[in-house]
């Protein structure tokens, strides 16, 4: 199980394309106060793997933590992918994503972006504010709900981190992202 | 009147929705060096509303503010709605917004990126650098003059703050903005 | 020779559009461990010129460069427009361009953007870390192959600043990039 990045699904990556900051990603449990919450929402954070490319899931410069773009990943794979649609509703056009569904999946970017976070730090009780998140959903041209699909990363990050989860955002409609996934988001989180 | 950003407009904020940075904005008067520039261009700041969501106008830092992205929003309204396009002069097309009016809607955005900072810094003098602006531009395939209209936002800022105001940029074209809007700016300031 | 960043190929800048930042640009010379890998890869650092706006190559703000979003200029000019095709192979169709010369001007983003950083530091020697990156690629909407793309630049960073250079990243597809330029890249540095 994997959480890749915008690159391709990793392959276990050879010592030349191992951060060391992603050494502490194995370090710890899963019982911070954070994850708990992820818990009793039924969520876990997955695993992560560096990526197969000179960039590395989230690097830490300071006390901020900047992670790398995050699909909606979930077991490694992409559940949907296309364009979100206002008129995608249901399961009559295969190739567009309903907004409601896009939402989901930028929750799953979200938490992602947490198991990101954590590869670096350690333990997630120790981020003190998510500082910004940046939302990018891929749009049909006239879809311009873009910031309720970015609310499922944003009510994430607010259920699970309470006031320190409240953040900056910017969240724009872009023509096509990696993979053809809906939405992908980063963030930079601070900690202590 | 209300400046939000990439929200829908939003209504008075519950005690849940209201970040504790956001608690300055009615702290200060307009009295500053920066506000008296503003005012000679024919400019106030609007007050800002905390959008409805588990997110914030402006996050510090330590000593940066990070500002959600700004909508050109008078009034709490968008006054034009769709993309940037080099053929849109007058008022032929309704549907497409000219280089021209989006390069002044770029600097209202630029007034509200303003105002978010103000919201959780008090007192716009405070801003010792605008470190970085990043501007989308609904943009209409064949329109390549994105840096032209963000020139809205990096030039009023110039006015305003002098030197302190010079910033990195990028400028992108995307394939549309929340709201249907022509533009979206999001900045960070360093402040002392 | 001059690389300019998403602006119009810059004049030479009047006082009003230097930043004090930029004044350290003539200040060294070339003879860094960095840019001796530059030159073993046959790549030198092109002069920076001042876009001709309120906005700057690059800040500095604490012990960051923020760079502004790089376009693939070699000397002052773009030698390709247009989207990124999965379906641009060879000279079949001159308004597209291929993602392997995408990944190749991606390279020369991140060449312009260590000028950038140059011109404020001084020395590239000081770059303690490339902390983030992010790629923005003009892309055909069924083009999905932005990582490979912007695999262009982080390997290029990859390649001159060893672990130093392994940052976080995110990709994303635009409709269209100022200049019609296929691949825009901007920056963040950590220094010492």
């Amino acid at each position: 199980m994997s959480t890749p990045s915008e690159a391709m699904p990793a392959t276990p990556a050879g010592p030349d394309n191992v951060s060391e900051n992603t050494s502490a990603a194995t370090a710890t449990g899963a019982s911070s106060a954070v994850e708990q919450r992820l818990a009793e929402l039924g969520l876990t954070l997955p695993d992560v793997a560096a990526p197969v490319a000179a960039y590395v899931p989230a690097v830490i410069s300071g006390n901020h933590v900047y992670t790398s773009g995050q699909l909606p990943f979930i077991n490694g794979k992409l559940e949907a992918t296309g364009k979100v649609s206002a008129g995608a509703a249901g399961a009559a056009d295969e190739s567009t994503v309903s907004p409601e569904d896009a939402k989901a999946y930028a929750a799953v970017c979200a938490v992602n972006a947490l198991a990101a976070v954590k590869s670096v730090i350690g333990d997630l009780d120790r981020i003190t504010r998510i500082v910004k998140v940046v939302g990018f959903v891929s749009s049909d041209p006239s879809f311009t709900g873009q910031p309720g699909v970015i609310n499922g990363a944003s009510e994430l990050l607010g259920q699970v981190l309470g006031d320190a989860g409240q953040h900056a955002r910017s969240a724009v409609g872009v023509s096509v992202l990696p993979l053809d996934s809906p939405v992908e988001v980063e963030l930079i989180a601070e900690f202590a």
